[in-house]
């Protein structure tokens, strides 16, 4: 009964969390964690009215973020995460800034398969369309979140990449250029070649020529979702990073068999993304399987973050085979390494999207 | 570090747990215990798409509201409280229907001392101001809410109210007029004044003479808070029942200045309301503090629910004595009884508002 209470409560509960880090209430609670620290006190450090401290705190009581003797208040250890600890900090200012009123249209999202919430954030049809125009603090945050799932894990997995030492990578979805320009850094002949939306290749390409070598690099315009769509030949690995999460399972399996149909029996296909089932913490756990949620309401409407079970059934039916996975790289990543599958057959299947 | 990533989600988690219960799949897990349920089971019984019902049955893991073994899903006790638990259900739609938007205004509404959520659901400067005009569905779940938690005490309560055989009472903040009608059924002789906003008493004599003996009431109309103001005298019991908790404890003092200022020797005040301080479970304490940002956000901008300490502390101040109190009546109420205290001044002191 005090979950369900809880959960019952959970916005309320989140937002006097929030308001307690913003207007530096945890803050002054942690400077003053060996006497404790008075609602005036903390009224005086804040300039909060006593009042909004007293509410604020007694909030706290009831998440566990304080705790209280003889009128003075205490940090928890959940308050200094909720203060100090940058993945916390990240999901919270994410899902206040992106998700939060956003998601009073889940219902209405997984009715109609449309991104419901997003109308809250811009008149967008998926929130890819809209990241250029995002305003603020909607745009910092979402680049904080997805950067703090992403960046961590790549110098981790490039010798696996690089293990066939390839000459050319195709990095499809290749966004920012994040990992086109960590390729460069780390070989000095590999070529790149990234595939995504016209419009995000103008951006990546900015990147690239400032910070690297952008003559090794080429671009691939490409919307994956048309049907007349198609992926460059003739690299030695693909590279699919935190991609096909932002996919629904048909059109995973449409993008893989595009991959496919490009595939010699040497070229490697890496994917890396988060799978819910194989994290190393039920808190990792738990932030995959409510982020999926973003992306029923916010993002696109049909994309999750997968557990691992799903994507090897999509991988197989695209004619490919795994033959090797490593889990917990970094922050919970994993790394699949697909090859043709013997005797399946190339090229997009009739049917595939 | 797992609670942490709750607090986080908590929103994201709370909007999963509303359209599991919502669109039905609570409820049909629940009729599939026995042999757990697939997700296209689910689909198929709720008409939701298979993604839909993939993306909730795993923010519902995150939540533990259901349980997966081999691809089959069942549910745990918290899904029969969200499902079927008045209480949950009373607090669940309070929060969606009334809080959630509102409650993104948070920070604003504790740098203001106003209502700052309110404006998410019209534009009234107090939501006493704006009830009458509610839109649905916010009506409904605000009355089922308020109803929840005061019905059910008043029989618990009469006994004593009517033990020194009152010839008069005076309902302070009589509402819709439940305990008005509730003494006129528990005493063929009582007359009642109910003392309330003018346009709140007009609801008042409307509930009052469709269903009781009218001409046992009267009514006072009185702005408590305008310097003015005052309570008729000559009545045995003073009563306030979920009434205090609606002002800030400046206003407290100030009222119950009010009724000191027309109590004789032997008039008895009786003051009914929740302390947080003073329930039988966490989920009960859980409950009211939380509940008290929902006056701080959406309702007037500066009252809670008290703790007994805060509220003894306002008896004091107003010249009053507690001679005898009560906990644990019903849903978690107090039963304060009041006197005036022997020395002090009658009248309402300069500076009480």
């Amino acid at each position: 009964m005090h979950r369900a209470q809880l959960l019952a409560w959970a916005p309320v509960l989140f937002q006097a969390a929030w308001v307690l880090r913003e207007r530096g209430l945890l803050r002054e609670l942690i400077a003053r964690v060996a006497q404790g620290a008075s609602v005036d006190e903390l009224a005086t450090a804040t300039d909060t009215s006593p009042y909004g401290v007293t509410v604020l705190l007694e909030a706290g009581l009831a998440t566990d973020l304080v705790v209280q003797q003889e009128g003075r208040f205490r940090p928890t250890a959940l308050a200094y995460l909720v203060e100090r600890d940058p993945m916390t900090r990240a999901n919270m200012n994410f899902v206040q800034d992106v998700c939060y009123r956003a998601m009073g249209h889940l219902g209405e999202a997984i009715a109609s398969g449309k991104p419901a919430g997003l109308a809250e954030l811009g008149p967008w049809s998926t929130v890819y369309a809209g990241l250029a125009e995002l305003g603020e603090p909607a745009r910092t945050s979402w680049l904080e979140f997805d950067h703090f799932y992403s960046d961590d894990s790549f110098p981790l997995v490039l010798p696996q990449v690089f293990s066939s030492r390839p000459a050319r990578v195709l990095d499809v979805g290749g966004n920012t250029g994040k990992f086109a320009l960590a390729c460069l850094g780390y070989d000095p002949d590999v070529r790149i070649t990234v595939a995504d939306l016209p419009g995000q290749l103008e951006s990546c390409r900015r990147e690239v020529e400032q910070a690297g070598d952008g003559r090794r690099v080429s671009y691939h315009p490409v919307d994956l979702l048309a049907l007349d769509a198609a992926l460059p030949a003739g690299h030695d690995v693909i590279w699919m990073s935190q991609f096909l999460c932002c996919f629904s399972e048909v059109e995973v399996v449409h993008i893989l068999r595009l991959a496919r149909s490009v595939m010699g029996p040497a070229t490697r296909l890496l994917i890396m993304d988060n799978f819910w089932d194989r994290q190393q913490t039920r808190a990792a756990e738990v932030v995959l399987q409510a982020a999926s949620l973003y992306f029923t309401c916010v993002a696109n409407g049909n994309s999750r973050l997968y557990d691992s079970g799903t994507l090897r059934r999509c991988v197989e039916r695209a004619g490919l085979e795994i033959v090797d996975e490593r889990h917990g790289v970094g922050l919970g990543h994993s790394l699949l390494e697909c090859r043709g599958a013997p005797g399946a057959a190339t090229g997009a299947a009739p049917g595939g999207r």
